[in-house]
């Protein structure tokens, strides 16, 4: 089979008026950034409002291994299907990060038959909103630095700056600095730091956000530091919010693609699933729901974190009301879940592959507490036997639930003909009451306990003394009534990674709570979360080249 | 008379199509950027290589002062004049930094109703070429503490590292970093910096390229560090050319736009005028005169710098062969030349005025050594008086060159008929006789002498110890054979910034030297130029805003 770069390169794209004519987006309403990307303008979502929305589909996943799920091949490919079907489908999805695209993963946009293009442009500066959220991030810190340096009239208290600064880079040297070191009039000395830009808070809020001046309101209430008498500091006070907001004029319009087989596509914002809630745009997701029958999304990371946090903070904050879930598997990655070592994953094990059913299990129960229908999806893979998949079948029937197989990473959308059907069928016949797990008004210890053992199954959940302190000061700001959004290990329904399965009675340690004013959200870590990552032993960037004609080597 | 952006935002723009078709670019060599914006493949230069040039005019300006001279104003003006004496005629500038557009400018593209549009994103991310750019120097920076963590395989000496990094953005808080602190995983602990973008050698290897292997091959020439063993480390031998080119594929095409009257206009590439060369790109200028009877551009800084830049960097190297030169003065900017004080120069002084024009003088005759004939724009005010015209338009005569008036801020192209006519004049009845000013095979010290000696008129030159150690260095590693780039003061022929006029017998300092082997020329230091400016007290950021309609509030 080709690789995903040689597939992406052959396809047979669209242009992308054709693609928003489709779609019934009027010409002055799409910005073109070249001839098969453009901005969708926000005035078609006031145009549209008493038009009744599409059908809601998140595409979620087990707890991720190393042997890989396909949560955005099986997104894509399903929205591919169901237009094949008949049905007007958009996929939505997050724009992928510049960072790790040099560093070990080569590039995310889907893979195989199942692709969003032109592949190339979106995993490298696509049209620029990751760019102006950089922009924008370090204007507030060198307004913030710069407003000490002058007199510091806000009195800021240096040891109490919360705001660091971003690059789309892994680049672990950043992690730590000091800065304003040199003369007089370098600014001041401090310690400090660089994420990257997708941890940084403008991109959550850039994803939250329903319009302009909700982005602006939202962008005013960030807190970037405390002033010596414990009083929160934002930016709104530094007079950041016009021009950061100006520097997100366009980034704020989602963007439209397609995929392989001409399926428009939103690409729009990438928020980390960890510290921020992992789905792409709100304004992406409202605006496809205007526009077609059925809207594929996905969140990041598993079900326990990404469907918890589409259905209680993105779905709370935007007003949507998903219709059904699919949840993504395959049976390599169920059997490494059932602790089967990755280099036995080839062979057949059912005893393995019955373990780690277990957690798949675990997030169907996860997915029916929000009120949401599910389907299971199956990554196919050619070691993957009839005996084995007939198992899967029989436990996920116990719980009413269907597994369906998908090829679309060697078939495209005619490999994920059943899904849709499922899909299409879920949607009619079953109907869905969408509910977030909790009210924002509990307390955020009420809020955190509820998350972590009604989804995670801990026995209890402990908070240091740090994280207990942190609280009573966010309840003193009167900041305390928003949800929560847990930072968590990806692999584990706990906060130890190497605890797979379906683990229950363990104990939660919350070790940090802080705030994300201007998201909307309160952040509980429960372990060390890598907010700038680093470069492996050998980047991809060193494979990475282009011709004189154009071919594009090293991405994938 | 309405403010800048006002009188931007009234614009009537042409669709960027239309103007690619007055142009004779065809529809697959334009990739759009919105309605206004589009780049130009580079295939235009392949398909129209044997059809002659247009004639090349290069705007330049006496030593600026803070009455400013309104350099980008003539040349925006001047290309519409041309226009509309049936001159088919592209105005090529240099793109705004994002930095000083939130510190003091607020804006960088012509004034009043000489300016390009669409103004705001011109000046803002624009088509995104400065963040490739910051990408590209970042995952340089990256993959080079990455090596040194991974093991050191090239024996890097961390003490002899001088590729630092790069925002967009005026953070004086940055200048001076310490970065690697944390743990084992965290990089290794040094000093370092971040420049802004503009300075970036990137910067300055994007314009002068000609194709894209020859950025490739620019690209890896690059010395970021040096060895334990003295041996100049290159971003080839950290295999991140490839990686850096393919962040930069889009980055290297010329951006299309307009001028308030429809003029086309080629913006692309911004390095510094101090330790870069100052012009906007090779590949813009040399499609342009494929595609025009006239091309205007722009050199930054007074002719001192810029124009001495133009003609013995860029010209160089692009093989360029300019047919005139424009040399923009203010009636105001004289006067402050000749020693008046700023709250005076609404006033008529003849005696000032007499002594500023030494300044004018001594470009005119530097322009000439190159062989260029001239002709002296005066951008006016309406505090000038007929004396002071006649005087300058008497002392300009006895060195044989005409002064035209100028009114392109108040009237457009119309205010600059006189000088398009005698622009036209020049080119078709003075036959131009470029030349550069030495040959690039002298040792490092005499072509420096010659340029402080001939352009600057400096007694003589000073090389610091540690300067003349540095070029015995850059001898050594057989670097030596390059155009010179002088990194001086702005403000003054000589490298004291107070010594306004036309000074002469003064002794140069030259306290470093540089080499940029990418770019291929040797930066020579003569004072401390700053690489990362600051925000003022009250940073133009703090007025800028966006309304819920798109109205743009504090761009000027």
């Amino acid at each position: 089979m080709k690789t995903d770069v040689q597939i992406a390169q052959e396809a047979q794209m669209k242009k992308i008026h054709e693609i928003a004519d489709y779609l019934g987006i009027h010409e002055h309403e799409l910005e073109p950034y070249g001839r098969y990307k453009a901005k969708v303008s926000l005035e078609v979502l006031k145009r549209l409002e008493n038009k009744p929305n599409g059908k809601l589909i998140l595409v979620t996943a087990i707890n991720p291994t190393p042997a890989g799920e396909g949560k955005t091949t099986i997104n894509v490919g399903l929205s591919m299907a169901l237009n094949k079907i008949g049905k007007k489908t958009i996929t939505a999805l997050r724009e992928p990060s510049l960072g790790p695209c040099f560093g070990i993963k080569g590039g995310a946009a889907g893979g195989g038959y199942a692709q969003v293009v032109p592949m190339d442009d979106i995993n490298l500066h696509f049209t620029g909103d990751f760019h102006a959220i950089t922009s924008a991030h370090n204007l507030l810190a060198a307004l913030l630095d710069n407003h000490i340096h002058q007199g510091n009239a806000l009195n800021i208290d240096p040891k109490r700056i919360v705001w660091k600064r971003v690059l789309d880079m892994n680049d672990r040297a950043l992690r730590n600095i000091i800065i304003g070191l040199g003369g007089k009039a370098d600014g001041f000395v401090r310690q400090s730091g660089f994420d990257i830009t997708v941890a940084s808070e403008i991109m959550a809020i850039l994803c939250l956000s329903t319009s302009l001046s909700d982005l602006k309101e939202r962008l005013s209430k960030m807190v970037v530091a405390y002033a010596t008498d414990g009083k929160a500091i934002t930016a709104g006070e530094l007079q950041a919010t016009g021009a950061m907001a100006l520097l997100l004029k366009d980034a704020i319009m989602p963007n439209l693609v397609q995929t392989l087989e001409n399926t428009p596509a939103f690409i729009h914002g990438g928020p980390f699933a960890n510290i921020a809630h992992g789905c792409n745009s709100v304004m992406a997701t409202t605006i496809a729901l205007k526009l077609a029958e059925y809207v594929v999304t996905e969140a990041g990371f598993g079900a326990d974190l990404g469907a918890e946090k589409f259905f209680d903070i993105k779905c709370r904050f935007a007003g949507l009301k998903p219709d059904a879930a699919v949840i993504v598997a395959t049976i390599r990655a169920l059997k490494m879940n059932g602790g089967v070592p990755k280099n036995e994953l080839g062979f057949e094990n059912l005893p393995g592959l019955e373990a780690g059913i277990a957690n798949l299990e675990r997030h169907l129960e996860n997915v029916e507490k929000f009120g949401v229908p599910a389907v299971v999806a199956i990554n196919k893979f050619p070691t993957d036997t009839d005996a084995e998949i007939e198992l899967l079948r029989e436990k996920c029937a116990t719980k009413g639930v269907e597994v369906v197989l998908a090829e679309v990473f060697t078939k495209g959308g005619e490999g994920g003909i059943e899904l849709a059907h499922k899909v299409v069928e879920i949607c009619e016949t079953k109907e869905a009451h969408y509910a977030p797990l909790y009210d924002v008004d509990g307390t955020i210890e009420e809020k955190i306990t509820t998350v972590a053992t009604e989804i995670y199954r801990a026995g209890r959940v402990e908070f240091t003394s740090a994280a207990k302190k942190q609280i009573d000061e966010i309840a003193a700001l009167g900041l305390d009534k928003m949800p929560i959004c847990m930072a968590k290990t990806q692999y584990s329904f706990s906060d130890n990674p190497g605890l797979l399965g379906a683990p229950t009675g363990f104990t939660l340690t919350v070790r940090e709570v802080k705030v994300s004013a201007g998201a909307g959200f309160i952040v509980a870590l429960t372990g060390d979360i890598m907010t700038m990552p680093g470069l492996p032993k050998t980047p991809a960037a060193n494979g990475m080249d282009i011709t004189e004609d154009g071919e594009i080597i090293g991405l994938s």
